[in-house]
């Protein structure tokens, strides 16, 4: 059975989608829509593309996959304005960092059968744009899948196997708990870095000519489109203000340790620290 | 003129500090003391030690630039026990990441001529020990050099050429102006990825499973020496909790801007931070 695959607007995440889908065969077909006359005259060029649409719409039809790749705040709006031409039996995914009211938003909106079953991607990069796409961009990345109680297991097959066929590790979990955790692992560490730059802009804002790569890493995230995380930041508001006020904590707990030159607490959370991130190494 | 260069304990730095200097060219001669005997031993097969010295004392000996590479905590009382066995022209400098005091209780120390000029390479790594030493460690990396207002500035010169030759970006600054600097675009960078760190071991322990290279870069720095950055940070304790309040001030700004939907003051804070990182590139 040929599947047909749709992405909806390839930026970075979309177009390395497209990508990898033909590289590792996760489709047959691959239709693309992108807003941007200019893209779309692009995509005629590339052998990862075998049908450009014009209209967001006409790149619904006959596809068997759809994968929504725009900014948070128009995954909903795109699917709705799409959904005349989705067929009964297909399965819309998105890329979306948040999960929550995406999911419940879009399952609400589909209503011939169509499913729609959530997908964050960790992968990525600050430089955004199809410029920068990979084809091995989710390759052994962390993927979330967050099918509802609703969903039939079906469909969320049929999306576990689409990233496991592109490379990602898969990891399945409830859309809520996706964006309690995600405040924690990647929008915290976004509004951590961004802070420190926003500091070190206003008081050492030529620090970057002696800075080490400590610093450089560190900051690296705050670099990212400022318009897309501001979304990102509104739509999992509740989550990432409990994120920030427990991360207020920590730091508190640092300041006060050194307040009270106690040694034994600094070393405490410094060799906590050091404990969680030593992981990552393995 | 030959001159001989002596190493006093080859961890990362200091070993990185040898090799540099071989290949660079730097010194005629090399001499290091280690304090392990088997680091010793190994120093006698290697091509960038020409003398291994079983005493401190006897590093000293001949020594025209002598560079202490001991945690920061141990560098005064080494100058002090080696200090008899200094030539009275020798120029003793240290690799420590705070310089203030160091600079200070040095030049006192130092008795008979022989001056002391503070160094603050910004290069490493969260990864130390003589076996991740690198020649190139300090290529095209800024190095701090911290004269106080007595420092004779043939000494000066002899510490920013040694710095220039082994291929630092050389800046110099008073000790008291690096440590309010350094608190802020080093220090500080630590304890925010130590913070999010303990935070994330408390809250979600396996997290490292499912989180993406943003997450990875962020933390980087939270894997270094506790015990070293904990003498680091009581050694600058004053600078740091300035920088640290200033910090908590940035985290409180970002968390009112999201109690209260400003999506104006949140997109501001971003978008400052983006453009102090986006410096980085050029």
């Amino acid at each position: 059975m040929s599947t047909t695959l749709s992405v909806i607007a390839p930026g970075l995440l979309g177009a390395s989608v497209a990508q990898a889908a033909r590289r590792y065969q996760a489709a047959d077909r691959i239709k693309i829509w992108a807003r941007r006359p200019e893209t779309r005259l692009a995509l005629q060029e590339v052998d990862w593309c075998d049908e450009v649409c014009a209209r967001s719409i006409d790149a619904a039809i006959e596809a068997d996959i759809i994968v929504v790749c725009t900014p948070v705040d128009r995954i909903v709006p795109l699917i709705r304005e799409i959904s005349p031409a989705i067929k009964p039996d297909a399965t819309v995914t998105d890329v979306g960092s948040v999960k929550g009211e995406i999911c419940r938003f879009a399952a609400a909106v589909l209503e011939n059968g169509a499913q729609f079953v959530g997908s964050h991607p960790m992968a990525g990069s600050e430089k955004g744009g199809m410029e920068n796409a990979e084809m091995d961009l989710f390759q052994n990345r962390p993927c979330f899948v967050t099918p509802i109680e609703e969903t039939p297991l079906a469909s969320v097959e049929r999306i576990v196997s689409f990233w496991d066929r592109v490379g990602s590790r898969v990891v399945t979990m409830h859309p809520d708990k996706h964006d309690e955790i995600v405040a924690r692992i990647s929008h915290l560490p976004h509004l951590v870095a961004s802070a420190l730059c926003s500091l070190l802009a206003r008081r050492d804002p030529t620090s970057h000519l002696y800075a080490g790569p400590g610093l450089r890493d560190t900051t690296r995230v705050a670099g990212g489109n400022p318009d897309l995380w501001l979304e990102i930041l509104l739509e999992n508001r509740d989550e990432v203000m409990r994120a920030l006020a427990a991360y207020q904590d920590e730091i508190q707990g640092l300041h006060a340790a050194l307040a009270n030159r106690d040694a034994a607490q600094l070393r405490d959370m410094l060799q906590r620290g050091k404990g969680y991130r030593d992981q990552f190494r393995s």
